[in-house]
């Protein structure tokens, strides 16, 4: 434990919106995005959103001599698009997938085929024990009416969870990604509460880029003006958090974002702003133990997880009831039209009350609406189950707390 | 840590065969299970195939006053079947659902629709920090050709890193369930190898009941005779290990199983044998480095199962392409069908090649087929995903571990 003097070490984070066909001038982003990253010389750069294979494999190439060692996580369909570059060697890595990530019938919304996840990683640097957690929740599309909180919330939750859980081994613990949540929103006061990690924006010694931290902008050219009405000046949904485990004691020097363009640039990396945080981490004269104080707070803020994740059990289920009652319905109806086409056929019944071409189209639409209807139950139960589970969780959780409270 | 004299911790695990409807003689056997638990007093009862949250409430009711705390653990369609009674307050739980866990459309198996995970309870017993985890994994339903295999080895790494990954906090490990693997197998070498968690039946001082250990016996009226030929004495796929970390050493000193029936009765528990074990735990003399030594052989167990991951990556690939292929034939089928139709709707082609009932089953054919195709495409896509993704994992910890070999 001999760092003196403390490790300063220069961490970068980005959304990159790499969608292959979709996303407006990748190709060009990617490249700039590798020039930058190899130019600066951070001692991490954690990604989000670069979904294809082969743009994670550009910037490895590009990077392998300043960043010799890097990761990508698979999962989902189409990958879970994080991806980490570093500069000192990756001892071990674990993903964790959420157990809940939108349906997979939203096709206009595809977080379902991306496998949100979190990634872990196992860094050693000058001796220091990082765990280095990356990570991207699910969208928000609504913000008034949004369908995805209870599965935002749950995620925010095993996130807290998987963090705690994996960390214990840790000297720093590092979070980067976009959470897409404000900073005052439920599971981003959850996720702190429970963990103890420490947002870099509010603690930053010197801040400079776009005002109030915010890392959707309405100066960047690919952002939706429209949907950043209520929000004049943008929001933050990208973050670095971070904590110092018993002998170890981290700060942010300083922090910086990007502000709507690449520095000397005429376009942006991305639609989201980069996150560029210095840290500096000493070793601590006293080490600290293991149960930190609990805030009264954070049952409050459970409390309030809970809700939400019970008001998302309530729509699960009744959305399971309803693709049941329709898979019933259109069962139903097959055999009501197995039934009149047999009769007509041993010539019960011949004169036919439909035309031949409803009549097929008719048990066509049957079969789709039967079919999809018994996946999207399959789904639902699952969602109803994990939500259940969480709860449960919860309340395990809330009364743990409680006790402690009631301890201290 | 005044923990003289040792502490002696009874374990009880059982997997269950608890499925509704299907299973023989069901409620008489959750309640002999019951009551055997609340008879012995164990300190512990780790259970899987507790399929229905009933049968848990069941137990549950009946083992209030002796074992006060427990948890299911809720995941899939139809819930994880895992549950976990104690004597001991439950400080934590958090469940990690395995990547992979065979095929939806193979409803015969049904391993799918369980969503089959590994359960970590985080228990304080006299002071000392109890990591429990309780699992099953995949069913082996073919030993010469099966084909559940690369999902096994997945499942069991995942399960291995899970552990080495959740542990630091804790005292002791503790691992129970139906692993379906039999000792010698490539799965339980690597989930031993990489833990460091010690297999109770070798270890045990006194041991008592089927011989070998075996936990699937003939002589079990609930086992098909026939599955068992190749194996005249049964097989051994139940499992209780375990481990002490730093301070605290674990030993087995009597290990039992049950034998064909419940102690006593005419019926088995279960048509697997209950696995009764004591361990006894004291205070290392001195504590333990965290790293332990690495056994050479592991670099062997981690190639073997990695061979086994790029087999089923294979398989999944060759999988994937035949109902891409299948799919895209059904959308041609019905491109040209809708063709047909339409050129005979508007009189350019009046006299139909088919007769009008077989053009409609061969249209409703080809839409579940593309439907069902495309879904099964998705599902494979995302299974190569998770194999490319675990077998990059473990040439990650190939490489580390050949490091830390030749650095030794």
């Amino acid at each position: 434990m001999d760092t003196d003097p403390p490790l300063q070490l220069r961490v970068f984070n980005l959304n990159c919106w790499a969608i292959r066909y979709l996303s407006k001038l990748r190709q060009e982003r990617i490249g700039l995005i590798g020039d930058t990253l190899r130019q600066e010389g951070f001692d991490l750069a954690l990604l989000q959103e670069v979904w294809s294979e082969r743009d994670y494999c550009e910037l490895k190439q590009k990077l392998t001599a300043c960043y010799p060692y890097s990761h990508y996580f698979k999962s989902g369909v189409i990958g879970s698009g994080l991806c980490v570059f570093s500069r000192y060697p990756i001892l071990d890595t674990f993903l964790y997938q959420y157990s809940l990530n939108g349906y997979p019938y939203m096709l206009q919304h595809g977080d379902w085929f991306c496998g949100k996840a979190v990634g872990l990683l196992v860094i050693k640097i000058c001796g220091i024990i990082f765990h280095v957690y990356v990570t991207h929740l699910h969208a928000e599309y609504c913000r008034d009416k949004d369908a995805y909180l209870p599965h935002r919330v749950v995620q925010a939750w095993e996130l807290a969870q998987f963090i705690q859980h994996t960390s214990k081994g840790a000297d720093v613990v590092l979070l980067g990604g976009d959470l897409n949540m404000h900073p005052g929103d439920v599971g981003i006061r959850l996720l702190r509460g429970w963990t103890g990690l420490r947002d870099s924006f509010p603690d930053t010694e010197r801040f400079e880029g776009c005002e109030d931290g915010c890392t959707l902008v309405p100066t960047n050219c690919f952002i939706n003006k429209e949907e950043l009405q209520p929000f004049p000046l943008g929001i933050r949904i990208d973050y670095i958090l971070y904590k110092g485990l018993s002998h170890f004691a981290v700060k942010c020097d300083s922090l910086v974002t990007t502000t709507g363009t690449a520095p000397g640039k005429s376009i942006p990396y991305s639609d989201h702003e980069a996150v560029m945080a210095t840290l500096c981490v000493k070793p601590r004269e006293e080490a600290k133990g293991s149960s930190s104080a609990i805030e009264p707070e954070l049952v409050d803020v459970v409390n309030e997880a809970r809700t939400e994740v019970r008001v998302g059990l309530h729509t699960a289920e009744r959305q399971r009831y309803s693709n049941g009652r329709m898979a019933i319905l259109a069962l139903l109806l097959l055999l009501l039209q197995a039934a009149m086409g047999l009769s007509s056929l041993v010539g019960w019944d011949s004169p036919q009350p439909f035309p031949k071409l409803s009549f097929s189209l008719l048990s066509l639409l049957a079969t789709v609406v039967l079919l999809l209807s018994m996946v999207v139950y399959v789904f639902h139960t699952i969602e109803v189950k994990m939500l259940q589970g969480t709860e449960e969780q919860m309340r395990l959780a809330l009364q743990a707390l409680q006790d402690k409270l009631s301890s201290m």
